[in-house]
């Protein structure tokens, strides 16, 4: 299936998606129809329908999608179907919780390694990882068919671990330091900015 | 200023907007152009300007915009120029990344307290702050004019502790839990869902 054109925002709903229908196969429902997901899910019917048009309808008949159809093809779709494997750089809190961070291992986000430049952090084990030092990183990387490299370090040290990922192969970098990375084309950055965030927040709240 | 019919769209870029002035402004830039701007931003000089015109064009002339006035402007956009207090809900990792994130303080959200309803988490310090009882949560809001719950728990208490901080009278949500919040009219929730985010960057990368 080409969708190489399909836009950002049907791309950044793919998850929402994914998630409730998740909780729905939990729940053990096996057939929904676009006007009840758009009634759990608070968006039009029509919403739906054009997002899932995009990827051939997904086949709804007059009874509705098959839901655990849905669920699997959205997640062959989101790439979760092959296992990815991720190191983090920063093994700070932020980099702490993003280890421990709820069952990312069952939908194939493996973690394999944690990296820190502070020599009081390497060594020190954070749930079943140990912190390695960062003139481990290259070496591991390729060692390790490492895909994913989740950027959790202060601003001024992301740039240069950015550079030294890109180097190694790394396509994908989960960002959340406060800086936006100029990366290669091909390489892929997905940011999670969270003082924008809480200013986005700060904005509403204003309003 | 009416600023009521703003796109999400525009007012998702303020906060980038924001952090890159705040950076010239630090390097002692005292003017810029949007076409200077453009460029280290990554974005259309023309869409610069349209964002801009939403707030009044802050008054570019010919020879370019003051980047301490627009900073300052944006600033009070996205209300900025008043302290906001909060509380996090959650001692866990995350709550403990969120707490220590750099430099809140300097724009204006200050972190009040934080809970947990875990017995062997109370009364722990968490930088300056001691982890409270999930039954002093309402009192706490109340006397300290709490304006924004941050909400770092999973998904299963979520949506009480939403129903509880939402009944004394808060307004806005910073949602890290793993699942949608329904909220009455008027309150507002900005949600952080990292698992959504991480299978966008899937999905990138099987591209």
């Amino acid at each position: 299936m080409d969708t190489k054109n399909i836009s950002q925002a049907v791309i950044s709903r793919l998850p929402r998606y994914y998630r409730y229908l998740g909780d729905l196969k939990d729940e053990g429902t096996e057939r929904i129809s676009s006007g009840e997901l758009s009634d759990i899910m608070k968006v039009t019917a029509s919403q739906i329908r054009q997002d899932f048009n995009n990827f051939g309808g997904f086949g709804q008949q007059g009874y509705g999608y098959n839901v655990e159809y849905l669920y699997d093809e959205i997640g062959k779709i989101l790439g979760l179907n092959e296992a990815h494997h991720l190191i983090i750089v920063g093994a700070g809190n932020l980099g702490r919780a993003l280890t421990n961070y709820s069952n990312y291992e069952n939908r194939g986000f493996i973690f394999e390694g944690i990296f820190d430049h502070d020599p009081s952090l390497i060594g020190k084990k954070i749930g079943e990882l140990t912190v390695m030092p960062m003139d481990e990183l290259e070496d591991f990387i390729i060692s390790r068919n490492i895909d994913i490299v989740v950027i959790a370090i202060p601003k001024t040290g992301a740039v240069s671990v950015a550079d030294r990922v890109v180097r190694c192969g790394i396509k994908a970098i989960w960002n959340f330091a406060h800086t936006d990375l100029n990366v290669p084309e091909g390489v892929v950055v997905e940011n999670v900015h969270l003082s924008d965030s809480l200013m986005k927040l700060s904005y509403m709240l204003t309003q």
